[in-house]
């Protein structure tokens, strides 16, 4: 670059010297900029982030202290600790049916480090990844960042719920996708992939050797069912699958970072190439505490998807009598996303929202432009705070 | 790619679908594959990791006790805790005298997590990095993965110590340089940059508008001083400075997957936002551990330094005693780096020593290819471990 230019650059940014040109293109989280507009203000009920508002509970934190008085606090192996791998493999097999062995199974410092560490191994420059959005940004800007491109293909929402159109989907593949990247359920619609569905994806990822990478972190907030749908129903060890999963949701692990990755067994040293580089490796304790997680948390499972059920109803209920509403019933994970009539800057709307009302909610921005005009409400929270949150918006969304 | 070379590929990785070709070439930690090569065995002593056999102290694991018992789960801002940047921006104004406000602080996942989001900030394809050689592996490896190039410029042994040329150092920065990376005190050769050539080259990165990173987590394992001379000793929050620390080192920390970067104020914003997607930041309750080690970790670091003193001490009188051995006195950190008389294959060697010895060290090769020819052994050790691998060893390098 000339050295005008350069300067312009550098007094653009802020910073005494160059950054890359990319960088400046990533909006930031557009959650923590409603969050942050509202940052210190008293009485504020924070609904804007993926996270219920329960505490990890006792069992996984007792875990977790009996491994740091045991001094559990060394590096560990690469791809995890093997203890943590082999619950895995139970975990994931009495789930799914087909055996998952512990070759194929890698834990991560959060789900997030996977995807991200997993778009390292498969992407070059040029390449693309298609992606069924609205969808949590983090995946389509770690892609963007390796100078991949993520290849937006919209859910649609009907009466009953949201819809992936598959020829929609095949159709956005060409030479250079590496990867179909689904995340059901889905963030922020909620939407439940069908298992027909999933069967003609793999089906086509085997055909055209393109790896099928399925975010799968809201696999157990399910109504109704044990377990979402998932390609870990039918595939094996030798189909193009890495399933991507995290203790964040299922045991209110969100600040433990700690995740999983399921993949063929050949993967395993990419991935473990990666994440030296990277993370090398997940918190130490965490790792123990995982295994508590799997091993006794079952009826914990069980109570939080219970409450937030009667939560989904509560606020399925209250949102849909509001007049500017247009609500899809998710099927699934903790989110109602809602359209609000004549709104069409949700980040503004958000940030208003929690100005004079004092709910924190997500812009529907924040999940790409499929999503301008929408808002999305975690409802992992009581019936309390969430009622009294739904009394609060209601005069702005009547 | 035509079908016939993708078919090979496909065969070659034994994966199901194409991975980047790019990940192919990276060889993986030599260091974990001699680690490997002894999976198992009992009675090894294990000195080839960057690892003290202390475990991190009780105060420490206390702090985490209580952020458990606390119920401190949650995800926290992206930048980390306020209390934990509040605590490292006192540390580290008290450390080096200029003073490091809040707002250059960013807490990371890790040191390696921060210099892997640094590179992401800094480098596109074709643009290079400048490294001080030989030096611990995932530096290069993360300018490698987005496509840069690592400029390696090599430290050379003489009677006294290690030496950095810099009019080798600048020769090696083009019009893609976008920084110089220099791990002093370093890893593998405990190598410690003088003040006077760290004024140099930051002089020399500010007329260029080069960044200068500095990976500082040795900072505290000196002998003889409290800590190494630093860029943040001099420079100011205007200098395209990027300080780079973790808490692995100098507390016996590194299962705790923590670290921090220290940065001009306006660059904060780039970091934050690439921490969104690659690990969303560091394990909460992690970070409550870490302002305890802060604020109550002088006496413990002065105590390690202590016993690590006396291990260099043995173990440079008792390698410098061997035949084979030639070997420079570290200045700092916890490792002794030597060369051994008619080696070339450190990764055969080193293998070999451990299965005739059961004494794990380091291929000089896990570093560069100016590391054939050595080894690495950590001597964070206890005195009487140490002595007993050195007995082991001497026959073979005697």
């Amino acid at each position: 670059m000339d050295d005008g230019f350069l300067a312009d650059f550098i007094a653009m940014t802020r910073v005494p010297a160059p950054l890359r040109t990319a960088i400046a293109a990533f909006p930031g989280s557009r959650i923590r900029e409603v969050s942050e507009s509202a940052f210190g203000r008293p009485g504020i009920i924070p609904l804007w982030f993926g996270e219920s508002d329960r505490e990890t509970p006792g069992f996984i934190r007792d875990a977790c202290g009996r491994a740091l008085a045991e001094g559990k606090t060394f590096y560990t192996p690469g791809r995890g600790i093997p203890e943590l791998r082999q619950a895995l493999a139970e975990y994931l097999t009495k789930l799914h049916g087909p055996q998952v062995a512990v070759d194929r199974i890698t834990v991560a410092a959060s789900g997030v480090s996977a995807i991200m560490m997993v778009m390292e191994t498969l992407v070059d420059p040029g390449d693309n990844v298609v992606l069924a959005v609205p969808l949590w940004p983090n995946c389509a800007d770690s892609i963007a960042m390796l100078g991949a491109e993520p290849r937006r293909v919209a859910l649609r929402p009907n009466h009953v719920g949201w819809v992936l159109d598959l020829d929609q989907l095949f159709d956005a593949c060409d030479h250079r996708t590496r990867a179909l990247f689904l995340n059901s359920p889905g963030n922020p619609t909620g939407w439940m992939m069908p298992a027909e569905q999933i069967a003609e994806v793999l089906a086509f990822c085997r055909r055209k050797q393109i790896w099928l990478i399925t975010d799968e972190v809201y696999d157990r907030i399910v109504y109704g069912r044990n377990t979402a749908p998932s390609v870990l129903d039918i595939a094996g060890p030798d189909d193009p699958v890495i399933a991507i999963n995290s203790f964040s949701k299922s045991w209110c692990m969100t600040g433990w970072r700690l995740g999983w990755v399921v993949a063929p067994p050949g993967y395993g040293e990419a991935l473990a190439k990666v994440q030296e580089f990277n993370t090398s490796g997940a918190n130490t304790m965490a790792q123990h505490a995982g295994i508590a997680a799997l091993k006794q948390g079952e009826p914990f499972i069980k109570e939080i998807v219970e409450q937030y059920g009667r939560a989904r109803d509560l606020v399925v209920q209250r949102l849909g009598g509001m007049a500017r509403v247009r609500l899809v019933r998710p099927e699934a994970a903790f989110y109602a996303f809602f359209q609000v009539d004549g709104m069409n800057d949700s980040l503004s709307f958000a940030k208003r929202l929690v100005a004079e009302t004092k709910v924190g909610l997500a812009p529907g921005i924040a999940f790409g432009p499929e999503g301008e005009g929408w808002l999305r409400l975690c409802f992992a929270a009581s019936l309390g705070k969430l009622s009294e949150a739904l009394d609060r918006l209601a005069p702005n969304l009547s």
